[in-house]
């Protein structure tokens, strides 16, 4: 606090009456000015939990700044399409989004190093590597060019792997299989003979009822379960090792970041941390329950073979290979997360391993649900 | 936001010189009070992680009230010994803690409830299940006969089961063992032969070295690198099964708390929703490259037994049962948890388990430092 903020503060009294008037107003103007900002979400309303993560966003800042930094969140098509959140920011035609970074991928693969690559990290690796392994800082130098600041803002966990009219058990599956996918990930799974396809999500249903695709993937359990895939492509693989971790992120025009009063940052940042953890703690909460009505309506869960899961991890290193050699601000945040990736799995093999390995033993056992 | 807010809000601008004088103190002092508290922690500065969250939040709710709400942080021992930093809270003597809820076990059992319970939940389910499975708001109405309200402020991760002096193979080898372990877990180990001893950190490492306990847990690779236990109690065993994702806890004086704003109250649990996840974040950053330093300095890293992991969880349904007996609010929140655990690892062993499977593979063929 600087000394003339401080003076104006304790001026405001019942005594100060001289001074009050004049003084007070500017103090608090000065402050903690009101500001309105849009959100452009890519979602659509239906996708609660992570469109609700915007709406999250504009309730706690709200409340935490007493209501002077306000955010009126619009999901995906009110402003602009969802796909267009980003750039919509960048451009100043809305103030922030709330997106998820490869959305953008087509503009600049760099885009999808603040989001998720495939085969990189789990949701908490992920958040490790964001806040404490100079992950957003770094996806930061690169958006500056963009005139976009960001701050993850959610993560769905890994997701699943999609929906598929036939079961794929080997490699020679693959072979022409029109699958929904986009961008990076549907990069990788073009190496093995996929044809990736870009649908909207509310185009999904139709097509693979008609049978125009084969496969598709979405989000996972919750959010799969209100679009009804079970009944048209009954069998459900996992992992969808394209987004083990995936970050939902806020962007913010540069411009508009930059004229916030350094308290309004902060609390930004707060809350968009907070957001991200329960935007993944209800995915958690609510998905467990979701998977089981999706097997109990007919949803046939599947793991991808290893030989499949291999073919994957080669592709996506020839992906990572070729678009580094194009790319040198995807080549920098790629290659930073090698090195903690590699720790981390290493770290992951001791406790966490065990005591989830045996848990799940438990369970499968059932001396989980009552005391034994 | 009421209308009589709003209207003194209105009220304070240039135009407005005869009313401005009389309604825009009280309304400033109204809605954003200065506020002063102090929060006794449980850790000691050395542990600069979890101690360091209580620091955090201090931060985080200074910048986002612009200085209005302020915490002063004292550490263990500075106001009260860490251990009765809980009880401090609920008698007024500090208006906030930050500490672990087992560490009143002995008070009340059901304290624990908020911390972790042996062969729960790992810091992912446990935040589901505090966030949206309803664990904090069960907590709380549990606290309030000790006038205390409570917000998750952090996590460690599963931590480890501590350093032996020898190797412990089999349920024999437990059988007269000194073992360092507070509480509840203590007392399941018990039941297995294990003679729990209570001792405060700083004593842990002489009493290794001159053998008068035989092993001791602490918290996990960053923070026990610090104490170097390797030196005296090499054999390093993992996973430490009773605390799966221990939950470090805001506790805040009832009779305080309700006093708040509502504004004041909100950015307070935005705060601590923030530092849950950063701390859970800063040591799953940290811990990886500290196990590799331990190991490289003498840790001899062990896993426990099938035998010894099945009859600690057998021994731990026993102590549940006999609490659950003695203790109604022990028992009504550790089946709130039940049902959700069997969800949770019913759900876990699909796309996250196979998917961090497939990743350790990986890292044990050397595929993740390199593009492949």
């Amino acid at each position: 606090m600087d000394r003339r903020s401080f003076l104006t503060r304790a001026s405001i009294g019942g005594a100060a009456a001289a001074a009050g008037t004049v003084l007070a107003a500017p103090a608090i103007a000065q402050e903690a000015p009101q500001i309105t900002w849009r959100m452009a979400s890519s979602f659509p309303k239906s996708l609660d939990t992570i469109y609700g993560g915007g709406e999250e966003m504009a309730e706690r800042l709200a409340e935490a700044t007493d209501g002077r930094f306000q955010i009126q969140v619009f999901s995906a098509g009110e402003i602009v399409p969802g796909l267009d959140a980003i750039n919509a920011t960048g451009d100043g035609t809305v103030e922030c989004s709330h997106s998820v970074g490869y959305y953008n991928w087509g503009r600049d693969p760099a885009f999808a190093c603040g989001a998720d690559l495939p085969f990189t990290f789990s949701a908490r690796a992920k958040n490790a590597y964001n806040y404490h392994g100079g992950g957003i800082d770094r996806y930061n130098e690169f958006l500056d060019q963009y005139n976009l600041i960001s701050y993850p803002g959610g993560n769905t966990g890994v997701q699943m792997g999609g929906w598929y009219r036939r079961e794929i058990n080997s490699l020679a599956d693959l072979q022409g299989l029109k699958m929904r996918i986009p961008g990076l990930s549907g990069r990788v799974l073009e190496k093995l003979g996929v044809v990736p396809q870009q649908i909207a999500g509310g185009d999904i249903y139709p097509s693979l009822e008609r049978g125009t695709i084969d496969a598709a993937e979405w989000v996972g359990p919750y959010d799969d379960i209100k679009l009804g895939f079970q009944r048209v492509a009954p069998y459900y693989y996992y992992p969808g090792f394209w987004e083990g971790g995936p970050t939902v992120s806020f962007f913010v025009n540069k411009g508009q970041w930059d004229q916030l009063p350094e308290g309004y940052k902060s609390v930004f940042r707060t809350c968009a941390q907070a957001v991200d953890q329960n935007m993944l703690a209800k995915y958690d909460y609510l998905n467990p329950t979701a998977l089981k009505e999706l097997v109990a309506t007919g949803a046939q869960l599947r793991s991808f073979s290893e030989e499949i899961l291999e073919a994957s991890f080669q592709a996506a290193q020839e992906v990572y290979a070729e678009v580094s050699q194009e790319n040198e601000s995807f080549k920098t945040q790629y290659e930073a997360m090698l090195q903690f990736r590699d720790d981390w799995y290493l770290y992951q093999q001791t406790a966490e391993y065990t005591f989830d390995t045996f848990m799940m033993i438990q369970q499968r056992n059932g001396g989980l649900v009552s005391e034994g």
